[in-house]
Order: C-alpha cells, then sequence, then structure tokens
C-alpha cells in the first residue's frame, strides 16, 4: 500500500526550493511579502505532485517538468489569493489572509503577480518550443475556465438554486481543469503521444470532481479541527452542493423539508442549526449519495491510467485518486 | 504630416472586430458581459496600433501580428478593470466600471479572464514555436513588472513621498513595460533581429514614460470636459508626480509651501483649492518642467527609430510618439 502522505511530503521538500528559486525578490517589498506568502505557506501540494507523477507514469524525466509544477501552484494560489478576498475570509491554514494583512489592492495585484510568474516560467519550459506551446495551449484554456468556474461558484452562493449537472460542471471547471491541466501538461512534457495525453487529462478531470465532491462533505462532516475551519458554511451560503441538491429532491417530510429550507442560506446560522440540517441530509441519505458518487468518480478516474504501463508513478497517480475520497483533510 | 488620429481610427476598426472574434460567448453571462465590455468600448487604441506598425516597420507581415495587438489590449483592459476596482473609480468613458456593475468579485474575475484570454491568444500565434515564445517572454515579464508597478503606485497614492527617480520607474513599470512588449512583440513576429528588436523596445519604454508624463499634465491643466473626468486628483490623492516633486523643491517662499502642502493628498479639496495648487506649481516652473521632461523623452524615443528604414509604419510610430505629446485627451 502507497503512503501517499508521504510521498506528497517528499515532492513537497522537492518543490519547495523551486518555488522560491522562481520569486525573487524584487520591489516594492509589500508586493513581494503578499505574493511568496501562500506559495510558501505549503498546503497539500496535490496539483503540483500530480505533474511529476504524470511526467514520470508516461515514462518521461521529472525533472523537466518541476517548472511546470511550480507554475501550476503558483496558478493555485493566485486563485486562492482572489477567493479568499472576494470570500471575506479572513485566515487560512492558520494564517491571516493577504487583504486582511496588506489591503485589497495588495491582494488582487499578488494575485496578478503570480498569474504572471508562472506564464513566465511556463515560457523558459526545457522543452522543444512546440512542446512548450501546447502546454502553454492547455494551462491557459483551464485559467480561462477557472474564472468561469469561480463565476459560477459566486453566482450559485448568491442563493441561485442550481442543478445537480450544473453544480458539476461548475467543480469542472473550477477544481478539476487545473488538475487536469498539471496532469495533461507534465505527460506532454514527458513526451507522451495525444492519446495518452488525453488519457491523463480525463484521469484528472475526473480525481478533481471527486476531490471537490468530498470537500464538500468534509465541509459538514468533517472535524473543524483538523480543517482548521468551522464546518457548516456550504450551507449558511445556500450552495447547491452535491448534498443539498438530493436533500431538497428526497426530503418527504413537509416539516423536515420547511425546516431544512430555513436554515439553508441562513448566513449566521447557529452551530445547533447547522447540526439539525446535517442530520436531515443524513436522514435524507444526501451525505451517503454524495460519497457514493465521488466513489464512482475516483473509479472511473483510475480506470482511464489503464493505458499506462505499470510503474511506481502510475500506482502514486491511483493511489491519489483514492485519497481523494479516503482523507480528513 | 500624418493624421495619427485618423491612422489610430482605422487600426480601431480592423481591430475592433478580431476582439469581438477572441472573445466568443460561454457561460456563465454575466462574467462575459463584464470581460467583453472595456475591450468592446474602445479607447485610443494605441497599444495594439504600435504592435501592428512594429510589425510592419521591421518589413513584417502586419496581419501576423494582429492577435498580439488584441492580446495585448485585453491586458491593458484587465489591468483598467482591476484598478478601477481599487481606486474605487465609478466612471470611465462614461461608462459605469465593472465592479460597480456587477460588483468586486466579477471585477476581479473578468480581469483574471481577460488576462487568461490574452495568453491564449499568444499560445495561437501563427508564428514559428521560436518566435511565439520569444512574444511569450517578454508579455509575460511585462505583466509581473506591471503588477510591481501598480503596486508602488499603490504605496505612492497612500501619501509616501518618493523621488523623481523612484516616480520614473513607477510610470516605466506601470505604463511603458505594455507599450514596449507590444512594439517589441510586433517587431519579433514581423522578424526583426535582436539588435532592432531591442531598438523599438527602448523606443516604447521611452515613448511609454513621455506619454504618462503628459498624462499626468492634462490630469492638472486639461480640460475636463473632453477628458471625462475631474482635474486635480493627484493632488488630492497626494501623488508624487514629476509636478508635485519638482514643486517641492523649487517652492522657495514659506508660506506658499505651508498653502501648497495644505493641499496636497487633502481627499477632499475644493475645485477652488485644486486651482490654487495647480498655480503654484505653474509658478514655481513645474508644469512647464514635466512638458520639458516629456519632450525629452519624446525625442529619445524617436532617436531610437534610427535603425529603420524609411517605411510608411515608421512615420506612424514616430507620429504616434509626437502624439503622445501633442493630445488634449
Amino acid at each position: 500500500m502507497i503512503d501517499v502522505k508521504a510521498i506528497l511530503a517528499k515532492y513537497s521538500k522537492e518543490l519547495d526550493r523551486s518555488i522560491d528559486l522562481y520569486l525573487p525578490a524584487e520591489k516594492p517589498d509589500n508586493l513581494m511579502d503578499a505574493t511568496v506568502q501562500y506559495p510558501r505557506a505549503g498546503g497539500k501540494r496535490m496539483r503540483p505532485a500530480m505533474v511529476l507523477a504524470a511526467a514520470g507514469a508516461v515514462g518521461g524525466n521529472k525533472d523537466k517538468a518541476i517548472p511546470l509544477a511550480v507554475a501550476i501552484e503558483y496558478i493555485h494560489n493566485f486563485t486562492l489569493i482572489h477567493d479568499d478576498y472576494m470570500d471575506g475570509d479572513e485566515k487560512r491554514r492558520g494564517m491571516t489572509t493577504i487583504h486582511v494583512k496588506y489591503g485589497g489592492p495588495t491582494a488582487i495585484l499578488a494575485g496578478d503577480a503570480l498569474f504572471a510568474r508562472a506564464f513566465e516560467v511556463i515560457a523558459q519550459l526545457d522543452t522543444p518550443d512546440n512542446v512548450m506551446r501546447n502546454v502553454l495551449k492547455v494551462v491557459t484554456r483551464a485559467v480561462w475556465d477557472l474564472a468561469r468556474g469561480q463565476q459560477m461558484d459566486v453566482n450559485n452562493e448568491n442563493g441561485e438554486e442550481v442543478s445537480m449537472d450544473e453544480y458539476i460542471e461548475t467543480i469542472r471547471l473550477k477544481t478539476s481543469v487545473l488538475f487536469a491541466a498539471g496532469a495533461a501538461g507534465g505527460a506532454l512534457i514527458g513526451g507522451a503521444n495525444e492519446k495518452i495525453v488525453n488519457a491523463v487529462h480525463e484521469y484528472a478531470m475526473l480525481l478533481g470532481v471527486a476531490f471537490q465532491m468530498f470537500d464538500d462533505v468534509l465541509g459538514l462532516v468533517g472535524d473543524p479541527v483538523k480543517l482548521g475551519k468551522s464546518v457548516g458554511n456550504d450551507v449558511r451560503k445556500g450552495k447547491s452542493t452535491v448534498m443539498v441538491t438530493h436533500a431538497l429532491k428526497n426530503i418527504k417530510d413537509k416539516g423536515t423539508m420547511k425546516e431544512f429550507r430555513s436554515v439553508l442560506g441562513k448566513i449566521n446560522a447557529t452551530e445547533d442549526e447547522i447540526q439539525k440540517a446535517r442530520k436531515i441530509m443524513e436522514d435524507a441519505g444526501s451525505v451517503e449519495f454524495a460519497i457514493k458518487m465521488a466513489t464512482d468518480y475516483t473509479k472511473r478516474a483510475i480506470a482511464k491510467l489503464d493505458i499506462l504501463e505499470k510503474s511506481e508513478d502510475k500506482e502514486f497517480m491511483i493511489a491519489l485518486a483514492e485519497f481523494a475520497m479516503a482523507r480528513d483533510v
């Protein structure tokens, strides 16, 4: 059995140096401090690890993919900075968020700067020019889609009820596309042919959906201490997660439905009200449904890797998909 | 004598179609509406015109440079959207700004989306892969510098007094680099050698400084009706423009200095107070000094073009530099 966390930690160590290397200190100081804070703060590093694993799993040289792994991590961090500002979140991984510490304008600019730096790093990839161009195409498309997905999320959080299909499309755009661009980019750098690049891309798209769906589950039934944030915020925001959409369809009792709807979207709902809503969703089978659905996505993701020959990196990619569904944080 | 405005209008017409072409309608609607508003609204289109002129002036095919012209315009517009939000400006070219019309989160995302699309367009440039890579390098570096320059501007507007050299460095980063990336990119697509690319890059860097310096002058002594905004806002923000820095050094009378300082940075200064501050700066020779300095930059910019053979496009580039200094809007 592969120890995903141990491998992620090993990758993190390798990546930390490169993440610093590509963010040299320039002026002005406050922008630079704001720009490096999230990339240096760590996190699971699933996205960059996937870039390296994909390069290796197709038989390529993983070292050549390190700059892309860094770029994908910068892009992920740029979206977190802008997201935290949009959502008004004050803490991330125990740190004060950028807009609180440095002000809104600096949060916008630090995100923009990381975004720009990501593409500077891609421009310098040590690969043939045509490979670099293909990587650039898949990553730029992903960032365009990310913005679309985040806007759909904003619209959704504004209380607009959406169907399950629409919610999954939102997840695909706001989460999966960056996983997928990283994996496909890694495969491209590793020298894979189009068929393999596409399979790896699809694997990561499916994994991204499973990952986000399980994230939603953790955000309701997870351990607030381990998560480092309070649970039930999606309910407070009235967000149409898979669980909420399922519950709205499957709660049979009118009184229960009324009670559920009274908490949904109630931004200042108490811990007690959240626990009641959670119980209602559990009784309606909605949590179980979401876990089942995420498990299906994971299985479909892993099946896409059948095209690859056996290797340590392939095993890690399989384990990573399982990890998306078997984590407590 | 070349009619710069007429040529810019001609280029605009050609560009408008392409600007639309590369922004296809996708979901969600509110993000798309916010994304296309500024690019479609026109403006002087100096930056994209410079891309095309540079491609032509080095003997290349201008049509091949159209996508880059579009990308540079998207980047310019993305920075305007984020800037307007950061500054809290409510109007631009008579339109309601994005954050007022669609909310702050959509303004952030619309900027991000335009930024991403700019690089998607660059990824699809119809040029050899190595040329595309060189264009990408110069443009990504410019966007990184833009963020630095805007942060320096934010710091400056927060009342931090800066030296004239520091202010010019700010202008170089927040204005010149995008002009220069466009011009150098156009020259690269046009097939120019490194020496010519560098000369064109330097031309545009110098022109950018002259352009922004004269913009500051117009912002103080220009016609509010033609400008479409009130004058004196730099004074209200206490911004260290060349004029302000010169005045602070050259006002001899203590009472006058006290009066000047009392208006500088007074965010709610009346029209009357602004006119007094303006008169003080004029009497100290500060406006004249800034115009002289901008003129010098223009001359130095034009001299960089000596390396190019005579052509209509070269003449337009010369006229464009003169226009940066001889406009009322």
